[in-house]
């Protein structure tokens, strides 16, 4: 089997680029998860796994990562893009993703109601939750990303 | 590398949910995958795999599964997902996933025609199919999906 | 963790299908990559991959690859997808896909002006390029795709 990850951290950033993948590809290095081959994956937190804020990862790792995204090309347009994951008290946690044309407090507020929902439909207690959001006001080609990576 | 799954099932679910995130996330939920890190392939089944259709995998693990859905939010709208897997005689299979504003049935006819043009195309003998399909009318925002697991 | 590759290719395929899906799996077909689980990746070559283009992979493999493609059932309508490579002197690489209606041609030299920006936002030298795009004139539905699968 693929092993399950035993850490993980939040992050989010946003950018202009000359065209859409560069603009997410210079979203992702203000993350600063740019120079990994993110794997997406939905959107568990395994039981047990620990927050390392401060990790390094290689470049080039595969890394499961749970991610939202938005790119636009609508010069003043204001995007975001959320994550967040939400703790139980003695087992696995849940991560949500959400971007949209709004700000980075709004995508914030639609991840914690997502992270309600995700909860109740388990029958599970939310005890906590870590979010991560970025905003960006669109010049020409804007990128906003938001991403649990997951890792060892 | 990574190691070639060696265990399969096929499920299928749908959902409502407050937002397009949670409906696809309820719809994994019915379908018993909704703890799981799913992460998305293209479509093989590895040769000598095996049906499991009971397997437990624990919550958080990496799945590489291949999967179809479709969310709307148009009320009313009958929407439906499918997945089928192709055998051979002696070698892998295929996997074909298909989604859209349909029936249930009508979506696992789909998939059969898909997967005789897959067999067609590779010059190989369909032996037998396995399918899994689940519809879903459309109250506020709703999701069907239908999924092949791949697992060890 | 999950183990880093350490070999690649690049490869691009196109055909018809009778169906979207059929069509992908086609040109994943003619592409040489059909018969693999592709698990997508964003986009870095790993520190001291090496460049294999002969790589026989065993069918249902899980293949970490970066890729693009274009469907579209517009008859007539010319459809390209091009992948590059963007080396660097000493370190990792860089991985961009593209995907227009266009000519494999464009799509190429649009690769290219993606790779020298991921450079030049890294502060990193580019020492070359190896690029893979592929065209389709659709007759009824078409794909166009190009990959950078990575293995070990």
């Amino acid at each position: 089997m693929l092993p399950t990850p035993k850490k993980f951290f939040v992050t989010a950033g946003s950018s202009e680029g000359k065209n859409p993948l560069n603009a997410f590809d210079n979203a992702l290095l203000k993350g600063k998860i740019g120079n990994l081959n993110l794997m997406r994956v939905t959107s568990i937190l395994p039981p047990g796994v620990e927050y390392c804020p401060d990790m390094e990862i290689p470049p080039g790792s595969l890394v499961p990562t749970a991610y939202g995204y938005i790119i636009s090309d609508v010069p003043g347009e204001l995007i975001a893009a959320a994550v967040g994951v939400g703790f139980s008290n003695d087992t696995f946690g849940v991560i949500m993703e959400y971007s949209g044309k709004c700000s980075e407090g709004e995508a914030a507020k639609a991840i914690e109601r997502m992270l309600i929902e995700a909860f109740e439909t388990r029958g599970m207690e939310l005890k906590g939750t870590k979010i991560a959001a970025a905003e960006h006001r669109v010049e020409n080609i804007g990128c906003a990303l938001a991403a649990v990576p997951l890792w060892y």
